[in-house]
């Protein structure tokens, strides 16, 4: 039995029609995949930010086919990092650190643009009815932007930037949104913005930002220039979230950091059940961030979509998934 | 009336006889200076970190000759930053931080190696008389290191890396091994970091550190090596606290921040009370870091010699300090 994918290999991504169907592991379920996103992390990969070679793709829906009775043909949502459990960041509660991790469609791990994927049922989560399966692709990017909140305390007494009108960006600066704080959303995009201003949150043109008052910057563009925007506009002690992966070395002004007495978090994934629940109450809207929708037998097309400049999130349809 | 001070002005020092000696404000005290000791920060100063003009120091302990009764002939140090009390920063609490401050040596004040300076008096702390004029010198570059502890929890379940072994690396070892963590100091010079094995603090040569177990990570050298030992040492989510300010940009993999959740903690300057309590218990011992020592109208030989590789204290001496 075989099954269609995007298959990356030395920075070359191509569509086969090869692929053996994977035999889920006892730990594992198989879900046959409904949607899958096209996230930066795609895009770096592909520019060689880690030798991966595999299926690509961790962002999806899918319906389970094979695994507990309890979960075939339920509609899940799936965490990508799968976490060894013995292992001392396991121990410490920490399993998206796990230092035998392998990763959806990103570390030894057969990814998400596909007919099909396997991963450990405990990183599974049921979809409500409530939410479509298109806003449900968006349930792991909304994760890592809710990921902050756990990492970095936020008041309503905050002054929080938000870098970068991108997709990303612009799930971060929902989710801050929530927190009640004085919230701006910097970028380079007027017509991105306006997704933005449209739900209530200011924003601005880039180089129109106050420097030196905010209490939290998060960036999210993954450029050199977004850093410092970010750095520039803090006041001191203040904090700057990294939100992105960089492929390369991003030089900085460091003495800053040490005068200014700034903090710098990295940021990577987060929490599924909150990304869930804000989606079924609708507390963020995330379909108008959906630009484009291919079939995966045109997922070259949808990725040469996906690398112009200025594309919100493109979607890959595998299944019959009108849900 | 003139003084004797070594001046900076364009990247060069020289030995002057003709400096006025300086009319306390009315906030201010004048400070005759014992002794002053030379800091990594002097020497990036003279490299161009910043484009200061006048004379430098900011490490010292003096006798006060003009200013409030109660502090005539009192020997005391002095914290740098000299705040005005009503920005944004000092109604926060953030004195150090103030957006109007002039800092000793630094920033638009001139500094210490010369035979008079001028402070508020609300920056001044008396030396108690069971602390040396020569390990008095060290309560700012202590302070310093103190500030650490300010900003990072550090409890004795933790293990943390200090990663240098000169003057600030030593302190921060010193003041570390204080919180009863489980504390390695990794550097370059055998014989410095005999100064900490002596005092039964862990020591190893660099290139010799598991990576990926620390919980934190102290920078201490200003140079990229240094940060690359420090960020691979940690474990994920482990925080990286940069104590050395650098003249010029740092080129870094932002990546590994972002995957592996870092913290990097910028930290500047620290509290004058409690380091001068620890000197007078005699918790830490900052006398073998003298390396030697230089009568004011000898400052230029001072400085070529703190500029050798490898050189800890060079202390100036400017009275009759055999206190």
């Amino acid at each position: 039995m075989t099954m269609q994918g995007l298959w990356l290999q030395d920075q070359q991504l191509t569509l086969r029609d090869d692929l053996p169907l994977p035999e889920p592991a006892p730990n594992e379920a198989r879900i046959r995949v409904l949607r899958a996103g096209i996230c930066n992390t795609d895009l770096e990969l592909l520019r060689g930010y880690y030798p991966y070679q595999g299926i690509l793709g961790h962002e999806f829906v899918g319906i389970v086919d094979r695994g507990p009775e309890h979960l075939i043909n339920q509609r899940v949502v799936g965490e990508i990092n799968a976490a060894c459990g013995h292992c001392d960041c396991c121990q410490r509660g920490m399993p998206t650190h796990c230092r035998n991790r392998s990763v959806l469609g990103i570390v030894n791990h057969n990814g998400a643009f596909a007919d099909y994927l396997c991963l450990p049922v405990q990183n599974l989560h049921l979809v409500p009815d409530t939410i479509s399966t298109e806003a449900a692709t968006f349930t792991e990017p909304l994760a890592a932007a809710l990921e902050i909140l756990e990492q970095v305390t936020i008041t309503p007494n905050d002054r929080v930037l938000v870098v970068g009108d991108g997709k990303l960006g612009q799930l971060v600066a929902q989710t801050l949104a929530l927190t009640g704080c004085e919230l701006l959303a910097v970028g380079r995009h007027a017509e991105k913005l306006a997704n933005l201003s449209d739900r209530g949150i200011a924003t601005v043109l880039a180089d129109q930002v106050t420097p030196g008052i905010y209490d939290v910057a998060v960036e999210c563009t993954g450029n050199p220039s977004g850093f410092e925007t970010a750095r520039r506009s803090l006041r001191p002690r203040g904090t700057i979230v990294l939100k992105s992966t960089y492929a390369g070395q991003l030089s900085l002004d460091m003495s800053a950091i040490v005068v200014d007495e700034l903090t710098i978090v990295g940021s990577r994934c987060g929490p599924f059940a909150p990304a869930l629940a804000l989606l079924a109450q609708g507390k963020v809207d995330v379909t108008p961030l959906i630009q484009a929708r291919y079939p995966l037998s045109q997922g070259l097309a949808a990725f040469d979509q996906a690398q112009q400049k200025g594309i919100l999130k493109v979607l890959l349809e595998m299944g019959d998934a009108d849900l």
